[in-house]
């Protein structure tokens, strides 16, 4: 990884973000080349899925939407990491990546008042009686509240006494660390009130001590304080503690990665907004004005590509998961299985799928066993061969709730086999979350159900009533409708069969255009290493991408720059190329240095104008010499036929 | 624009973005047909701008970027409008836009105590004791603090006597108004003393009273408050109270148009972050990566396309003024005009350009001419036509300090005559900038110029260290470098010309593209009247794209969908253009709403398969009819020589 991140940026296919002020982390630019290769496979993506097709149209969606959208699908609510907190510095981790710590722990009670809050219990009650009162509250069931230091200790020295005539034949140390350890207990319940920190081994009592009147100035917000030291003991790699403040880490909470801002000039809650951390909610948002102006109808998708953002805690390996990031996305939408089969009398088997031409008789099965094999397929055109790629079906326990199956379409990269996409069958979740939220119907009239319907036998009718029936009310009941309007939307829904009426389920092929990008670079990269005739070994790099998808199609070379004619000829060719391709011209530098140039780009042909091709053997006049970039083989080739030579090998 | 804007919904063009929540002010989403336009429109900027000219590079840069950034660009600091706050709602309006109000205005000398901060003056102080201090107090130039409404009242009492023995001609009324004016002026200066409401006309003195008591409660926290009335007087038409509160606004404050975020889990100023407001400023960050890494030296630009976004006050004309909108920026680095007349003896004179290829003696004169020749003649090749098109060069007093020149391209939108693109001359100010903030240097070092230097006379190299020491002496003064710093600077930077070393200047056309899309649709948009075989007249549409920029190229249109040679032969018609252009297939509906369909589409061409195509008329086989959009005119055209007449048509 490291020689692929040091290429690209020294080649200019990928920098870091604002490097001139010590970059941003998680933040990836694309310099001239990245930039003509993303360009390139985004091109070919748009053009695969839509403009190829009937089915599919386009869609180019704001990055800032109605946050009610990130509320129907989920995002406000379960979009988070799990993290926990420093008290103190406010710095938080990921609960599953804490660095272990190992140390002595010290354990303060608190400090002598809290300022905040009535107090429930005072540390001038007679210590008999706070005693006494915390702990009748507490076996009540009730939690005390607002303990200090002293009402700790007060307690302690009570549950003693208290707990004598019953432990008798217990030591008075014994009987003492019982009641210290009741007393803690309690205490830890009232939260805030007892400070754990982690000192490493060596460090003494005294910077525990100060800690904990920097947590006591901290969090109470209490000056002059006084922390009551209570215990401490030795831990070996504990994950409760921050790395750096080494303060206990509060309980772990989830922490949205969508990144908040607010739109308009008042930062007030109504005002807040997020930038989408996926492409695909703004489809669903769209479906219906998308169906009702592009004469489109079921089955039919929408695909979009554009800038996604999420707020990862810890952006990792290179740019295939960083904050910033594109995506390709469609949204396949098809009839559900009950509508296929009240149609067609049947729905497709998918294990006797004889052809992968779509067919009416399609349920969600076969159109998604039909999208992972068109994506592969896509893969494979862009030049990752099958065997660097990897299907992984999710298993039933890893599927989302609302989710019929989800095929991860992996990658071999340098630092593991990682995700490129997810090709999952979403069911009707989507347009029925959107519908629920938006108040506005998100289902289609479909004329052909509506005549095929009235055909039916009784009892079919029956039969995928009821099936399609318990399929809405199990997801309203998830969603926590209550059972009897779940009872009655869902009959409602059924009963809308009838009418030809339905919400279309959802196959959702779903890219990382910068992971593809970075699975790119690393299947391209290769070495070779080549003695010169003065017998010096040099390694150097050469970027075998597809044609389709590298950043410079042809290189135009004349042999010599101060060659009038030469170069004249040579940007003629330049010029007759350069209308239906990227072209690179250059004429600095030895041929052989500039051939090692264009290999470490992946240009994939060089063409070289030389004297031949302006006549010094005649029978080659109006020739160029053609270098391929993967084995430096050559050949020669009339400037007449070189467009359609090298057109078929690029698009 | 109405007409246009409901095209672009029914048609699939623009949608308001998040349409099913309400929509979300200032952001819309591109449909299928407006996605292709928007397509078109970056790919042809992008062909014409980076891959068919050796001297620009593209970039793809992320939209969050450090902060530093926008801190030298002057973003942070200036970026901003001028708004004023309503102290209750805190709503915000635009200093220049408020919505004039009439009505009465209520004053009111606040309330009876104020519990933040120490008090100076106290109302339990007796009253001419507390009305002498404040008045000496004012007189000497202090501002009194905290005056509560009593203190005010005490004051006015005072001013009466003290005023008494040098106003005797005065009336006793008079000379009370003329003390409770000097009382309410030092009042008013205390600022939130004193609450003005404006009431519309009819409505009583308790709704301003009851406004009074809601001010209190709001802004100084105070629970049953009694605000003192002071005086009424009628206004018309004053902009200074809030339209929708009636409070006074506050005084006009900058307000930042970037959008803020938080990078990280914590939510801190160290981790403030913004959505980029122009794609420009990466160019400059990312400058030395560039050249260091493309082989190319100055002149050469740098090309971004890319989403930008302002938190516009008032978004509005449809997408021309939208929150989130796509630029289209170059950043053209040329040689400061001091190198150009050192390497070759003169700089062009803009007004004798007998050429407007490049020429190495061009400064920043000829360049910025050529820049604004290239992009008018980019307009006029997808369609917009000069007539529809104005040059506005902006007077000296209009351009930014750094600029040297600025023309804008504007387009005559229904809405009035408006920007598409700015072509700015901005010396080297952006990368001085980020020079000094980064404490990189973003010079280059050009070989040409060390060896023509030393050829140069001594005079000479005097007059043009001189000119280029005086350039940097006045960046560098305005930017607030101290004058010694400054002057030492401004040497050393002079003296690297000898070197071979200077800051590059830069020449930036900027173009917004939703601006050009919406440009588009206006130019394209014209009415046809036709009155059919039953006398009945209709309107219909017809979008008169330049066929580079339609959506849609071509239609292919099987005569009747129930013929299986006609769809089949009218498949094989769209798969032999598909590859190469975006078609649309349509067989449902007669073929004259077809065509209609199209044209309101602005698809250039309708190709129809009819019976002749399959050999009825025998001389007529495997021909079409190529259909034109804008005059509805016919001819055939064999099926062979289609995509060859085709092609250069649209691209």
């Amino acid at each position: 990884m490291e020689k692929i991140v040091s290429l690209c940026k020294r080649r200019g296919f990928i920098y870091q973000s604002s490097e001139i002020y010590g970059g941003i982390n998680g933040f990836w630019d694309y310099g001239p080349l990245g930039a003509e290769l993303k360009r390139n496979v985004k091109e070919l993506w748009w053009n695969d899925m839509i403009r190829q097709r009937d089915d599919v149209v386009g869609l180019e969606a704001t990055i800032i939407m109605s946050p009610q959208i990130w509320k129907a699908s989920g995002h406000v609510d379960t979009f988070a990491d799990m993290m926990r907190e420093c008290p103190v510095t406010k710095k938080r981790v990921r609960a599953d990546q804490v660095e272990p710590q190992s140390g002595t722990v010290y354990v303060f009670i608190g400090v002598l008042s809290d300022p905040e809050d009535g107090k429930l219990y005072h540390h001038d009650t007679p210590e008999t009686d706070l005693g006494r009162r915390v702990l009748e509250d507490y076996v009540k069931g009730e939690r005390p509240k607002n303990l200090v230091a002293l009402d700790v200790i007060k307690l302690a020295l009570f549950a003693r006494e208290r707990l004598k005539p019953f432990n008798e034949q217990r030591s008075p140390e014994d009987l003492a660390a019982l009641a210290n350890n009741l007393a803690l207990k309690i205490a830890e319940e009232v939260n805030r009130t007892v400070i754990k920190i982690l000192v490493p081994n060596g460090k003494p009592f005294e910077s525990a001590q100060k800690k904990a009147i920097e947590y006591a100035e901290a969090v109470y917000r209490q000056k002059n304080s006084w922390p009551v030291g209570w215990e401490s003991y030795p831990v070996s790699s504990s994950q409760d503690f921050h790395p750096e403040s080494g303060f206990e880490l509060g309980i772990a909470r989830p922490f949205n990665l969508m990144f908040k801002t607010y739109v308009g000039p008042v930062e007030s809650e109504d005002n807040v907004a997020y930038l989408r951390p996926e492409t695909a909610q703004a489809i669903f948002a769209q479906f219906k004005n998308v169906l009702e102006t592009s004469r489109q109808k079921v089955p039919f998708g929408i695909a979009q590509v554009g800038k996604a953002f999420r707020n990862e805690v810890t952006p990792r390996n290179f740019t295939f998961r960083s904050r910033e990031f594109e995506q390709m996305e469609l949204e396949f939408f098809i009839k559900p299985d009950e509508v296929v089969e009240a149609i067609n009398g049947n729905v497709s088997s998918v294990s006797q799928l004889s052809t992968l031409n779509p067919q009416p008789n399609w349920g969600w099965e076969a159109w998604h066993k039909y999208w992972v094999e068109e994506r592969i397929a896509f893969y494979e055109g862009i030049g990752l061969p099958r065997t660097t790629l990897e299907e992984y079906w999710q298993k039933p326990e890893e599927l989302a709730h609302y989710a019929k199956a989800c095929v991860d379409i992996l990658f071999k990269f340098p630092f593991g086999t990682q995700e490129l996409e997810g090709i999952a069958a979403r069911s009707d979740f989507d347009l029925s979350q959107h519908e629920r939220f938006s108040g506005k119907p998100m289902g289609v009239f479909d004329e052909e159900l509506r005549a095929a319907w009235t055909k039916l036998e009784e009892a079919r009718k029956g039969e995928l009533s009821k099936c399609y029936y318990e399929a809405r009310l199990k997801y309203l009941t998830k969603m926590g409708v209550e059972p009897a309007k779940a009872e009655k939307e869902a009959k409602d829904d059924a009963s809308g069969l009838a009418k030809g009426q339905y919400i279309p389920h959802v196959i959702e092929p779903s890219a990382g255009v910068d992971r593809l990008i970075l699975a790119l670079i690393c299947n391209a990269y290769s070495e070779a290493t080549e003695t010169d005739d003065k017998g010096k070994t040099e390694t150097r790099v050469i970027l075998k991408f597809h044609p389709r998808v590298a950043p410079i199609k042809a290189a135009v070379l004349p042999l010599l720059k101060n060659k009038p004619e030469l170069v004249k000829k040579a940007q003629e060719v330049r010029d007759l190329l350069r209308p239906w391709m990227n072209v690179f011209y250059d004429d600095g530098g030895s041929i052989g240095r500039r051939y090692a140039r264009q290999d470490e780009a992946g240009t994939s042909f060089c063409v070289t104008i030389d004297f031949d091709t302006l006549g010094e053997k005649p029978e080659l006049k109006d020739t160029v010499t053609i270098r391929y970039r993967d084995d430096g083989k050559q050949e020669r080739l009339a400037i007449g036929e070189l467009l359609n030579w090298l057109l078929p090998k690029i698009r």
